[in-house]
């Protein structure tokens, strides 16, 4: 009776308190792949008797550019959630809100991201708004990432605890994002097309700058770091 | 072959008329997951020549805030999903077409969120018809939930069965919502923005009162709530 | 090392020939799911300034019923492929393809559904095109099931095999669907409306009728059906 | 606590680098099975008052014949991601940027499916347009699986590594698709519908032609081809 017994395990030795770390994974990966691949949506030309198809793919550069930043954005976002639920040991219900305010930023993306190509084209004030919208939604994931980092860390749901000092270094360097994005909403309001310049350099950044959560050797309630597990 | 028995188990150990808990919740997730990110299709601007932007997004406020408050429908259903999911040890045929009924209604909100606030913006006796049929897909959401839970529980398909005097009191207590978007449905005729509010209200109140399953020791056929089960 | 061993063991204890039947259920849940949500998308009004938004939606009557219909076409056949899946030991190449095939059908449902509500609300020659259209892909698609499951039993795919003379019975019972959308195609061009009822009558016959894979007794390679599996 | 010692297991065994290799195929086949549903949006007819249904649909053929091509080029991409995983030990960052890179080809495929079908029909230099489009999209997906294979191969990520000249074959084998697509590329500059074909004789070939990790009997950190893992 393997299988009834892991369904039991968690309940029983968890408490009624914990959830199930797989279920919100599959729940926050479907999102992730939703929204990655519903921003190719806005890659839509008029179609015949609207010009060239040449010159309407070359005129809508900014939707590809956007598509390709805003891809990376989402994408690099997924490759850290996974990096952090990785080094999760349990999902409380707080964690799932904390999780849901993360996938509203998210499920959004593709609306900006069209948003800001098709007024990037237009350009003058409203290309400006747009820019805004871009990185305030931005601002609004990188925050609420960090946030929900910060949670996991002070409430000790990780499977290695970090000691204070590492805990609060790790959030400062892991909320620089959220830092470099309100730079970009100010960015926004002065050249327009340098936010999605700036969102993929913040984008590459996290591609180098892991969520850090290195562990901290010491009595973890699991296996010592060399220790064999099974 | 540790991967064949595990498949075999369910089948011969719990006989053909089992399903597969985790297939079950991969399908609902996916449900959830796409219709919560496709509520954000609903955001739209009329693009360049349509008046500033910045008049557009805030003429269009209905939408934001319709979007934020199906969201979080949309998200705390999947939670209290989740939650009565992981108290329950068996899934068959009965429960996935009473899931099936759930998720015929969780499909539309994208849809009736866009239409309540597309009319919510116009007034007048549309905006009413709009609040109903918003207030009425809510209804069957939340009745469709509550009847679900009703058959887990009669069924004795929890992991720790309840009581039937704790049953009675948790079916009526986790009812209380679909009591409330009643209220919602007469309210929809009277001032139609109020009808966001009280979803928004219940939504808020499921966030607070969970599925009411504690579990009650006694001889389940799983360790008892202090054991080791490895 | 218990993940990696687990990892481990399909391939070299199955052969290089099996597939991974986890993913392959992962990813026909994802398209079920994305395929029952998308036929909401076609759920729309015409908007404020159209008329009367209860007569839009009196109106629009074949688009709900047709979305009713369809959801439950695809829940019930979700339901189907869930429980053969269930009493599917392997998963080999050609199955894989097999599979496809259905999917190939159930991707299009969302469009034939809104064509056909379209349509039926249009009357006419067209009316029949469009009926014709929905009851030939309901056909195309109870076909490759009743194909994918004749190949799963004749190429020895069950965990518990079947007799000879019981997968002939089999596959005829299961295929009767696929018979009586030979029907609807007829009906279609006689009155289109019908062909709504005959896809929903189709759709309660699976509900009452499952996969007839009712394990038989023997030395299959499994542990009998009285035995315990761990 | 077997479910926490299996967390823990991945984390302190494998390092802090590896990822998990679930979450990194359930995010995939999320992708593909979004996208590969998405094809069907393009499916549409202009509706009743917009000529006949039956002209219509005949008039659309290029959708049709590019839906059932691309539908294909999807699906047999995904088996064969399926099959290249199934032999990989483990994941780390770099590849799943690696795969990210070829997502971003998968995802525009729905784009340039609809985009192909509708200039197809209008013909001329526009057609020749979208049809390099559409080889140089498939180019960079062949591309993108080849180099990722490659990685995985070179980085010694698979269960039973290749000896080197078997990779280097390994490696020509498979690109093989991604050289075709070159040749799809110059022919879209003299007979557009021609690069349809090309693609559906492409995806034949990767029917036939699989992932070449034929397991090399050897030394490698798993059990020999022919042990039992339990």
């Amino acid at each position: 009776m393997l299988t009834i017994r892991r369904r039991l395990t968690p309940i029983t030795a968890l408490g009624a308190g914990w959830m199930d770390k797989t279920r919100f994974e599959t729940f926050s990966d479907g999102v992730f792949a939703v929204a990655i691949t519903l921003l190719a949506l806005n890659l839509v030309v008029a179609g015949p008797g609207h010009g060239s198809l040449a010159h309407q793919l070359t005129d809508r550069w900014p939707s590809f550019a956007a598509y390709v930043v805003s891809f990376f954005v989402i994408g690099v976002l997924w490759v850290n959630h996974h990096s952090l639920f990785r080094q999760v040991a349990r999902v409380d219900r707080g964690l799932l809100y904390a999780n849901l305010c993360l996938l509203l930023f998210v499920v959004v993306i593709p609306f900006i991201t069209s948003t800001f190509a098709d007024y990037l084209r237009a350009g003058g004030q409203d290309a400006r708004v747009a820019a805004v919208l871009y990185a305030l939604v931005m601002e609004g994931m990188g925050l609420s990432f960090t946030l929900m980092f910060a949670y996991v860390v002070r409430a000790g749901l990780l499977v290695e605890p970090l000691s204070p000092d590492a805990s609060r270094a790790a959030i400062l360097r892991f909320g620089v994002g959220a830092g470099a994005y309100l730079v970009a909403i100010v960015v926004a309001f002065v050249w327009p097309p340098l936010v999605l310049v700036i969102a993929g350099m913040i984008t590459a950044y996290y591609i180098v700058e892991r969520v850090p959560t290195e562990p901290v050797p010491g009595p973890a309630d699991g296996p010592g770091p060399g220790g064999a597990a099974d």
